[in-house]
């Protein structure tokens, strides 16, 4: 289990240099991530933007589904749609939590909830889908 | 909570006559309905039509937003989207069960899980959003 | 072209027996079908509900997507978003107006429009996807 | 048009001033942006990032918004959903291309094509809703 996390987070590493994304928990076919939020991140009125909280998301469900099908560099996200719940609080990390519904041969989909750090209500909520390449 | 259950199902009988939905519960945000499944919803190969479970996927966001607000006619659907995971089984009710992550002043906001009656796998997943009038 | 809608036209009898579809035209990756709206399709303060709007949409893809593939019956819609706009008129026929985006070698997406006969603003807005098995 | 243009354009890089995206043209519930493609935007294999790829679309969506309801601040999306359709080029701009399909008094929704410059197929294609702010 350990070792499958360390083996995704290091391909993240190194595929997405820039990325700041952190692999908290991966298995299970759920994935948990979170990400430290820094000025690039905030919009207006100190809230974290909505391009960030869908690219966390995002991860989120390409860790997930990493953790299920292996370490696959060509899988792609297909379609992606985020309900924007709450305002996120700008000085926490956000979270998000995977859990893949569906993992098929060619598609896989899964939501994600996201959250402010410390915060029970989620900041919003995506479902996303991926598409797998034939192996 | 039977009362309130009780309330639902009969506002829903009365608003939608024809409607075949059963209130199996609601609370705390949630609801869990199920439908028979009868040839007018079934397509080629004995599936259960997409409509059909579009159709019991917005009645178990109406139902577990009503149990929020109370019975307030005038809610309505304002988005729906749903993924197709799973062919449902031809002879099996729908289940469908429903969480609330939002009920906010002007608007309300849920997933639901469809399944076939007795299968561990979701057959399709629904997010959706209700508009709600002033009052 | 006309034998092409013709032929459209036969399958979906054949194959929806009880479906009220008409196809108005189809080619050029678009479609355009209608209903007449029944008492059946209508809810309480005479609109039409939206499982009959996601149905007629659900379809409008499924003519345009025909038109470009030939008549492949195992095409299957796996994900649709609908989103609702303006309340549609009761008496009125209900039109579907869908583009496809994309028609690649396994997925298909496409858009419809579905307007109340006779009125410029549209009272929904579909993006749907459709999964083409492998020939 | 071309103050409103200039006001809108103006105001996106008062509210955020690390944003590259070039406001086009706006104006009749429609509106056109594009962005230059910088490494930051690129994912492995030169392709631009599905964020980047959702900044853009939100960003469409809140100008043509602006262009119609005037410059409000509070204006926030409350939903985004996306189908990726093909492979952008690295080298070329995103163009974002919205149209409006209600300006409602609470809620506005619309549709966003993207592409890379110069090519006519799109990229990605975005259906979007602001929630607007009582006046």
């Amino acid at each position: 289990m350990t070792d499958r996390k360390d083996a995704i987070a290091r391909f993240l590493k190194e595929e997405f240099p820039q990325a700041r994304i952190v692999v908290e928990s991966v298995g299970d076919r759920c994935a948990r991530v979170s990400q430290a939020v820094d000025t690039s991140d905030l919009r207006p009125g100190g809230t974290v933007s909505g391009p960030t909280l869908m690219a966390i998301a995002d991860v989120a469900l390409y860790v997930a589904l990493l953790g299920e099908i292996g370490i696959v560099p060509l899988a792609v996200t297909t379609s992606l749609t985020i309900n924007f719940l709450r305002k996120p609080a700008a000085g926490k990390s956000v979270i998000g939590e995977c859990r893949l519904m569906k993992v098929g041969k060619t598609l896989a989909m899964g939501e994600v909830s996201l959250y402010s750090e410390g915060q029970e209500e989620p900041v919003a909520h995506v479902v996303g889908t991926y598409s797998i390449p034939p192996r």
